[in-house]
């Protein structure tokens, strides 16, 4: 008889995406409700009836053993109504999964969120802040093709992610595809069709999967001794993202921050620049610091990090401008729609956004 | 004596940039105008003096031999008052560096521009539009260290320019940078601050140096048989660059596309999607499409192509929205920029940013 | 009822490897024979009952539709017997695989190897040269992880391979592997454990897969117009491989270079460089050339191409040792046994060494 | 007047390579003495007459200041007599070097290593397994181009690796190349023509220099609390580097382990993998082992490391053959050269094999 003791659980919330759609009868691509957990159960490598039987699992939940690490793994996959295309993800559905695990924390070992590809990088980044004193593995993942084509990368992602996520020495919200392991507030979408399509740019890979496993425990942020798990889901929408270009109006800077945002993300060029003679837009950034919206800065730049060494960055010093260093501008915009609901205090939120939280930028000096 | 018939001749247009700056007094980099040449002078790899008395080249001008293509250049920088920080580079300069190399175009065998590297990706992609039937090179380049520090990029990058600016064979607008040579409106500035700060992400490189250089003649588009060089400098300024993020809102959209807007690049999820089911975000398109606007989207991906392919995609096209391919946004943007100065008919202009003008997209079916 | 007409026949011939293993009870991996068949026919992706009615396959066929291309690919599973490591593939090896696929030439599509990646880039190496007028995709594939585990690259990596098995317009012996598709004599296993273990190195890609899959026409070689399918298999056994390191003894390269060597593949220092001072070891060299020991070198390097550049190349020039230039070492080896067994003429042998015989090579001057 | 305070000594030895190259009438690089000083003198990067003024320095001795970190750097160039092409070097230079460095330990603060690029991996990982108990940093260097051309990498490489031969708190064998300090016994020459020739596939880079220098101190070894500099000049020559391929015969493994060999580095297929089947190479390995050779293997492949997991592999396990797990082939082929220098007792050489002794590679279980 099997050795029950080392059964994991695991919930999969399944948000939409690719992983999970059909083409319509013109071929393009569409969610389509309540075919996925089906489809699963007919996967090999997903589901093990055997196995269900053995550890008398309910109807429900599915079960699979993991070679690799000689893991067994129930889990459940609770499919969100409707099914959200990625590019549809925003804040409210942010706190719907953060309430999800919330709610079902004590139940399972770890969680997989299944969500689509182009918005993945801005919802596991937000997860990242929204949970603190997290003990337990959050993988976001998903596919770049469905997992009803083939070929498809979407078994792989999808059991492999299982396997991290039931894995207790995690304790970090990380983003699981194309065999790399990253954390969840330092990944991009590195191209649009690969099925290698995120990366880390300026933070080393948590896991490399393959022959082998390999785990970097040395890159993996260490549990908090104390403190019990802390969510957040008082969020701040009236955010934004603003990519500087070469003729960009005073019209536009000001319109762009209309009297209700709270939050912009400037993606300046280089490490940190924008048109500097320009005293138009330097005196729209110093008025809307002033009356309390919290500006930060990433770069355009694919990697690296904003700092504050020319003339051109100088002047966004001076006027309170937040430099995020290396962070990604999904991960900075995420930040200020969580930071910004934390509190109401634009100093409160300034020395926040200053703050490395969960290892989601590095500063240089 | 020496062989005069080798004598090549190239003019290199100093805008400014890190290359030419130095440290104030508070260790911040500033552009200082007329010291970049005597600088240049000094050095042994980019003047020789005593080539200069063998070829009786004049007081102003500077000359090089470099061994490894046993080619004498004899060369001239002209700066630019005031210097330009990069981040100050708008339509407005990179009409002056056309007509610069317009004007003088009969007089050299080829043109080096040095400009500031925050922004040499939007002016190498305008500058490959604004020229037709080009039949000598322009090398656009800079570095990341100024030539007055050491160890330093400058000159390396400086005099490859100059070799490649006198290649016959090279009818482009191209940049060299850290042993590549691209082409002009397929480069990104892909770091903030390694000295590897460009490169072509969907396009192969144009040429190697090293040990050796290879040119790769394939992947250079061959000059054109007839056509005279034409020059457009009738540029659009009221371009702009969106970069779509989740909380989006119809306000801001609205006012960013402003009455006076005649072009928009939409820095789009993935493959060319924005939140579908936000019909007012999607009205906001269409009234703008309606009224004129040429509205093109690229990826934020940092490679790939965009194309409709997902319900959130579709969705675009059926408004009338351009999608790019696999242009940069810089090339996007700058080929608007040019396309719109060039007519005022927005069905003209769609048919021009539908067609590949410049090399600068690749068109999968 | 179904067009029959787009049905593509595929004959894959299992010859072993990773692949196809088993953990026996110490956990280590070893080939089982008679198993694989099975299991394939048990993987949703690769085989479909209901498409085996509806085409009336035959028993011992599988039939797959690939939803990206559209086709239906009927296809057989030809088990080695008995199965082999990838360590213990050799040329006898080679012929009978080259054998099984001229025999069946014209009854199959195109043809899939099934091998272990060890020795993977020799075989495909090797059947590359073996080939000559070849009108039909010979794909080589494998995997790291078994199919009997998951995740695995195993089903991805075999399906993939079918779609091109089944591309008429393929006519090369390729290499597929985790989404590239290579020309045979240009990879190299170039991880020991990732999944993405196989690459190109000194040239482009020829396809990738994802969700889109790009053909890269202008890197395959075209069909030649004439001349009808011819297999070497008449090959040459005494051919060998030597790395070339600092404290290499007279004697051990004399005994390396034993009487009955017809060929031998010194992988040198650099860009083609050995001890120049070492008079006793030029002066087996030159022994060896002149007694018909065909000499050809290639670099230690990852990258890059050998050539006579310094001294201590020059020599070897002078000898009459062969350059590879950008060959990898499994390609140069390989054409050696191809190429000695087809003459016995050791000018032939040179002359056949320095001609690109099937863009196994780039030669820059 | 100057605060002498911050002057850092170090001394350069130039034992030959490419930076110092010449072309001869023929247009062939080959090594001209005494002409290197005399050229960085008039390198402004190199050397700065007015400083040598103010510092007083001697006659033989440069100086230089480099702005990035601030630091005026006195040097001294001692150049070896005859200079060496990177091809000729073997042990017996590697001994003169640590001898030279001893003997002047005291003297300077660093040390930089000259040499050519084609063995230069060779160089710096017997470097680093001499010297025990370092704390000062000996940085090794050289340029693919003569610092004679124009453009070459020879100046920054210099300048670099003076600069990190004043840090204090490098105490390492390292490779400075082209914008990248790695650790000495964990590079390889990874491209023979281009500028950004050396990487070090199985570790992180230690630090990267570009507008801004980074040190990445986590992966730097600490300094030994105590212990006094020891220096292993005792080498065995008797070691060699075997590449396994597929026709390999009983004979040339035979005779290649001729009875002098003391240890063998076998390069095997994939993660540790030789000929299964062949008994006749199996026996003649064991019978190595079995009268005191010191038997090792690495892989074929750029990345990865070897560990015994298949049946093909296993078969070494049993007959004593040492895994060097991701150690570079140069790697263990100098740890071979040092350690079977250290002791004559096979127990021993093989125990100091499998420990990690300079941070040479990394064990995984």
């Amino acid at each position: 008889m099997a050795d029950l003791t080392e059964l994991r659980k695991v919930l999969i919330l399944y948000t939409g995406g690719t992983i999970g759609m059909k083409r319509n009868n013109i071929g393009v691509l569409v969610p389509v409700p309540d075919i996925l957990t089906g489809k699963v159960k007919t996967c090999q490598e997903l589901h093990d009836p055997d196995l269900a039987r053995i550890y008398s699992i309910r109807n429900h939940e599915l079960i699979t053993k993991v070679s690799s690490c000689n893991k067994v793994i129930a889990y459940q996959i609770r499919e969100y109504h409707p099914l959200l295309d990625s590019s549809n993800m925003t804040p409210k559905e942010w706190v719907i999964i953060a309430n999800n695990i919330e709610e079902t924390y004590n139940e399972f070992d770890g969680f997989v969120v299944l969500t689509g590809t182009d918005t993945l990088a801005y919802t596991s980044s937000a997860l990242s802040f929204m949970f603190k004193n997290l003990h337990k593995p959050i993988i976001i993942t998903g596919s770049q093709i469905p997992i009803f084509e083939s070929p498809s990368d979407a078994k792989n992602n999808m059991l492999s992610s299982l396997v991290f996520a039931s894995c207790s020495d995690i304790p970090e919200v990380c983003v699981y595809f194309s065999n790399k392991l990253m954390r969840g507030n330092r990944v991009r979408k590195i191209h649009t069709s690969h099925v290698d399509a995120f990366d880390s740019p300026n933070y080393p890979l948590m896991a490399e999967t393959g022959f082998h496993c390999r785990i970097y425990r040395q890159f993996i942020l260490p549990k908090t001794e104390r403190g019990t798990l802390a969510v957040t889901t008082n969020l701040c929408e009236s955010i934004g993202i603003l990519y500087m270009f070469p003729t960009m109006t005073r019209t536009q800077l000001l319109s762009f921050l209309e009297p209700t945002l709270e939050g912009v993300v400037i993606m300046t060029f280089g490490a940190g620049n924008v048109p500097s003679h320009r005293q138009d837009l330097l005196d729209v950034l110093r008025n809307a610091v002033g009356r309390g919206v919290t500006v930060v800065i990433v770069t355009q730049c694919a990697k690296g990090s904003v700092s504050f060494t020319y003339e051109t960055g100088q002047c966004l010093e001076e006027i309170g401008v937040i430099p995020c260093y290396d962070m990604t501008v999904e991960a900075a915009y995420a930040k200020l729609v969580v930071v910004c609901g934390m509190t109401r205090q634009s100093e409160e939120r300034a020395e926040l956004m200053k703050q490395i939280l969960r290892g989601e930028m590095t500063i240089y000096h």
